[in-house]
């Protein structure tokens, strides 16, 4: 499996393929890869002749408060992931080959980005719409996969695909979980063994809240105010946000008639978690 | 000569193309095709395997008090003077075709789009970059072609696409004028003969100041105010703007060392006329 560090390179190793109408499948990451992002890449390996991966922290989607610096980052391990999940190559560039110094341009998607974690985190998802649209046309890839663990960023990147005509498949891929609940991130390798302990509370009140609603409650209102109940007997917890919203369009939901994505960012010591999950009735 | 409406009719179109690696020249225009369109495609046709010429007069580029009704409008004439000069197939969506209901994706560029035409058109620039990132992404084509015409335009395209980018090359044409040095424009149509008289002194002042520059002058406060004396000189005429600046930034240059574009904007009654030169020293 080759590493290919710039876009001129990248391209070049594509073209034939693309001339020979192999299909392409694209999984953009930010590294530090897990087994969330292992299944992303099988899956993807399953239904394309080859697979790209890309490795990028990508600086204009953190905010100035953030960890972009200490964001976790191992190349050699994430090549041994993404070459035993069958990645055909790697795409891993530098800052300054993915940015020239005095860019201008930005793809905005507006509404979908204002709620949830974009409400706290301003000018995140217009930097992961313009990396992700920078991505798209640098690997021109048939299908792109993402995890349903971030559910606002894959709407926003339907969106944009769907608004601005791109030419590709974005399929959604499951949240995947340690054995005991805590949906895998790469920033859980923050978490103090006490913090990780607490952090089980997302999971499992996710998880409890579907029941509560294949129960037969409905009422959003109620069943948020127990979720936030329950995430906050942990003494370590500071909730950023709880909703319950549209899968597609992130608009609050106050009855559940259909189908409805609960969606939470919560703070554990400096470590914020987000997790999520879908309920259909 | 083919005419196709849908993006996926275009799409299934080129896709054999692509396959066979044929190059793609493409002439995004707003219809109303005269001999400046004609221009262009005529070039793309010697440059590339197939032309592909789109006619969409975008509504998401006009302001609320601008001439998107009344734009002039004549397919049948477009496709005659496409197929004349070359082109392989027509692109002419209806506005329901490329925009949903829910449209929330913007791309946008900045600084460069708010001098000159994007200070007194707000927005404009941004319905432009957005829809020509549309049909970029749905023609997929090797170059494009824009007229000189358009130069702030032709500067916001460069910069989106090397910001995001996106694999296609842009071509710059010249501006193609009438005999007596009108710059073709689809809105001369408007313009009453009296009009279309006075207007004569945007291409005599802008050769006229490219004289001075040649005989040494290199003051732009000096050139531009006798530019702007000189045009309103014209009774009907009424500036918009008239700017001395840098062919790629857009910046103000106050003495030329290099080279400059002079670009300017003026309305005949109701008829806003743009037109543009660049000198170099």
């Amino acid at each position: 499996m080759e590493c290919i560090n710039t876009i001129k390179g990248i391209r070049e190793y594509l073209k034939p393929y693309m001339l020979q109408d192999k299909s392409i499948g694209f999984v953009p990451t930010m590294g530090y890869l897990h087994k969330g992002h292992g299944s992303l890449i099988e899956k993807a390996a399953k239904e394309n002749d080859i697979v790209v991966v890309s490795i990028f922290v990508n600086p204009t989607q953190f905010g100035p408060n953030e960890d972009f610096e200490k964001y976790p980052r191992d190349l050699e391990g994430d090549l041994t992931v993404a070459k035993e999940a069958g990645a055909t190559v790697v795409f891993a560039p530098v800052a300054s080959e993915m940015y020239v110094e005095d860019k201008k341009t930005q793809v905005v998607v507006s509404d979908l980005t204002d709620k949830l974690c974009g409400a706290s985190r301003p000018g995140h998802f217009q930097g992961v719409t313009t990396v992700v649209t920078k991505l798209f046309n640098i690997v021109k890839a048939n299908k792109a996969y993402f995890g349903k663990k971030d559910a606002q960023q894959l709407a926003v990147i339907q969106k944009m695909v769907q608004d601005l005509n791109m030419d590709i498949e974005i399929i959604e891929c499951p949240i995947i979980r340690e054995e005991d609940g805590l949906a895998l991130s790469s920033r859980n390798v923050y978490l103090s063994e006490e913090e990780r302990q607490e952090a089980l509370v997302l999971s499992q009140g996710l998880f409890s809240t579907k029941e509560r609603i294949k129960q037969g409650e409905r009422d959003c209102v109620q069943l948020k105010n127990e979720l936030i109940e329950l995430i906050n007997t942990k003494p370590l917890s500071n909730i950023d946000y709880v909703n319950f919203v549209d899968v597609n369009t992130l608009e609050d939901i106050n009855i559940i008639d259909d189908k409805v994505l609960i969606a939470l960012a919560v703070k554990f010591g400096n470590t914020r978690l987000i997790d999520n999950i879908t309920v259909e009735v």
